[in-house]
């Protein structure tokens, strides 16, 4: 960034604008990628009219922008690989309104998802989308982020109604309706869902809500091997039990969540099965007719839960899953897979990637959210452990080729960012002029988070 | 078309081309259009190498496309009106795979959803969008087509995985997956849905299918005003009561209903709410539940259709609710509104439109899709009353413009075609060039259903 571009950032907004470098550094990173790359500068946007004129300025400069929220991305997504300016987008943190009648809510994109479900509770309703960090709705949109609850509810994609996006011409345009359905014209909203900020900037998200569901309760149970697991939650999804949600871990997550949250679940390929029903005995039923369906599919040590306590329990030991891994291994470098398949697919990629994983003597963990067909392998080695990372790449390459013939897709719900570009080359490869047709249709210079989704990234900071 | 262009159609189709009057003139016109502007040519398309070599010829010799399916659009979007050649994919009318443990089926667009439904019922599972004609997969994507079950399962939009698309440029792309979910770059596949044949050719969709649910039951009551019913339709709503459909229709649809189906539904403005659940006892309780609360909203003649015979016929009433409107009125030229406005605002908009009507002394039947906020008024008049004409277009213009206050939209689920370019513009002028960007990156000649959507429709056909 040229010092001029500096000068008319400091002369807009001030002490909006830091150049530290504590807060360089932690806008460099996100939560997949080792390295760091600085932007030049960060702004703390606090308003539409903030990014509006930040846009301006880099159209003016001509330098990179990079929209950057909870930095909870797994692909590289809100790393500035070009330098240039990070738009930290926090500050918008404002919900805007509820309408609990018209089972919607309108935030701002630096809302987390815990926090407007903490706004909500009080009208019986609910945003289901959980990726399972703090994630802003903003960063969600951008990745198209999912987690347990897309089996019964839809990923983020299907939750947003209208989005406000601010372009770099200048302009702050609507997408989408606040009506729950729409026919009208091109769907353009649906382009900025997963854009990973490369089209334009979100600055406010129409969203649908859900009621609490009345019954809730938790099965939980485990199998002699991974594939049983699998084989057993496509029985559960053609029972037509339609759970809430659906989740597989295997032997080396439960070890290490029972290490990091002190918990003593058995260390073996584990279903979590989250039923619901409207009434007590509607849902006494389901849990029966579940029970035997996993008992037929070999399950052991069935236990339910089923207070909220016990539930919230059991849901942060699943969400904290990753960062159990991490904590278990410090030292080591991670690669987290994100491969999706259709359901009737399963089990035949779960037996696929273990016993690839198995000739190579990787141990690659298992955990998933089984009921949609995906699944995340969390690989990982010292740095410095080449022959490890061969083959842990070498196996990544295989699984994304099986899932592909498969008629999956490379990610299910991280997005492309900085480290899948070859693996959508693989996947989208026939389209992939279409898509930077649109890119150029929004961001005909580039200067929208460069570097993801399509072109290699640079091994250094360009301007 | 110019005669080099028909004979090389003739030359490479043979039988399949017709230039048949009476085949022109079927496929010149759709349910809504009084007018019918027939193509130069009719192809009879059997298979994707057919459309990908009539889209070949039409780009050598720069002649119009249109696809035409069953031929039941409601804005006018299969008529060619810059006339060139229609393409009939009537003849693509293959149920490709079943998946039930995947919960998918891959279907040529010429397969109709009824057809579709009475291959799935063996296996227990469905398809559930359901927009009332024997509509096409290929056509209701491309209007993204809902109708009564969009409430609990979404639109066309939210039910298709994966399309084959055939474009201008000679390819044929795969857009989307057949995974449940995907954040692998730009959504091209949501592109294509409602884009009513502008941007390319559907040649293959995979959807998504659900499992019929075990317990079903349909309630019928009237109200004695719509005001009341669209009141009732919304406290439904938040009884969290998650009802399959709930569909409202007024004394003059119920009029022409009985008419036209023999039967001996009371006058009056009527809530159909279907419920289900997965056991007998968990459907008693939510009927009792919905009972109260209609009670409460001032319901009379309340009435439970539990027999599938019985709720069948229900339903065959509403879905031919439209028909019945044109059988009693067969002399009237008709206009039939698709305004959805966010769930909140519904019984506003309902008690504003009625007032307007009656202000000007007019006779808007309503029906709709009440749980979505989507609901339609049939206006009808002959074609010569201009007195009439003028009264219905002042009337759907201060609709339009409430309901885009309100945030709604102008197409709940009919699409732009021919006849609300100018609502369209209301609603999204402010996005309409970068629709326009979308469309000349895939069609820069403008030879996909030209004169759809954006550009005011010709008097007569250009070519």
């Amino acid at each position: 960034m040229n010092p001029d571009a500096l000068q008319a950032l400091r002369a807009r907004f001030g002490e909006q604008l830091s150049t530290a470098p504590a807060v360089l550094e932690t806008h460099g990173r996100d939560e997949s990628h080792p390295e760091v790359v600085p932007p030049h500068a960060v702004l703390f946007a606090r308003s539409e009219a903030d990014i509006c004129a930040a846009l301006a300025l880099a159209r003016q400069y001509r330098f990179p922008v990079t929209p950057f929220a909870a930095g909870s991305s797994l692909e590289g997504q809100v790393i500035p690989v070009r330098g240039g300016l990070s738009l930290d987008v926090n500050g918008l943190s404002e919900v805007l309104a509820i309408h609990p009648s018209g089972f919607q809510a309108t935030v701002q994109p630096g809302v987390t998802y815990p926090a407007l479900n903490r706004r909500l509770r009080p009208h019986g309703l609910f945003f289901p989308v959980d990726p399972g960090a703090e994630a802003t709705l903003g960063g969600m949109a951008s990745t198209n982020a999912s987690g347990t609850a897309a089996l019964r509810y839809g990923t983020t994609r299907d939750n947003v109604l209208e989005l406000r996006v601010a372009l770099l011409d200048g302009r702050v345009i609507r997408v989408g309706s606040k009506a729950r359905k729409t026919s009208a014209g091109y769907d353009l909203k649906n382009l900025f869902i997963g854009a990973e900020g490369t089209l334009g900037i979100i600055t406010e998200l129409t969203v649908k809500l859900h009621p609490l569901p009345a019954e809730v309760a938790v099965l939980r149970c485990h199998f002699a091997s991974i594939e049983q697991a699998a084989v057993c939650a496509a029985s559960i999804m053609a029972a037509a039990l339609q759970p809430e949600r659906l989740e597989l871990m295997d032997e080396h997550e439960l070890h290490a969540v029972n290490r990091h949250k002190g918990t003593a679940y058995p260390e073996a390929p584990t279903l979590w099965i989250e039923l619901a029903a409207s009434t007590a005995a509607g849902l006494g039923e389901a849990l029966h007719l579940c029970q035997e369906v996993c008992r037929e599919a070999g399950a052991q040590g069935l236990e339910v839960a089923s207070s909220a306590a016990e539930r919230q329990q059991l849901w942060e030991a699943r969400h904290h899953a990753y960062y159990a891994m991490c904590a278990l291994y410090p030292e080591d470098e991670r690669l987290n897979t994100d491969l999706c398949v259709p359901l009737h697919r399963l089990a035949e990629m779960i037996a696929f990637t273990r016993a690839r994983c198995d000739q190579r003597g990787l141990q690659g963990s298992v955990v998933g959210h089984v009921g949609d067909g995906n699944f995340h392998v969390l690989f990982h080695a010292r740095p410095e452990d080449q022959e490890s990372w061969n083959k842990i790449h070498a196996t990544y390459d295989e699984m994304v080729d099986r899932a592909l013939q498969l008629g999956g897709t490379c990610s299910g719900e991280h997005g492309i960012g900085l480290h899948k570009q070859r693996y959508l080359q693989r996947e989208h490869g026939d389209t992939l002029d279409l898509m930077r047709g649109v890119k150029a249709l929004f961001d005909p210079e580039g200067l929208l988070n460069p570097g993801k989704i399509f072109s290699p990234a640079p091994e250094k900071a360009l301007m």
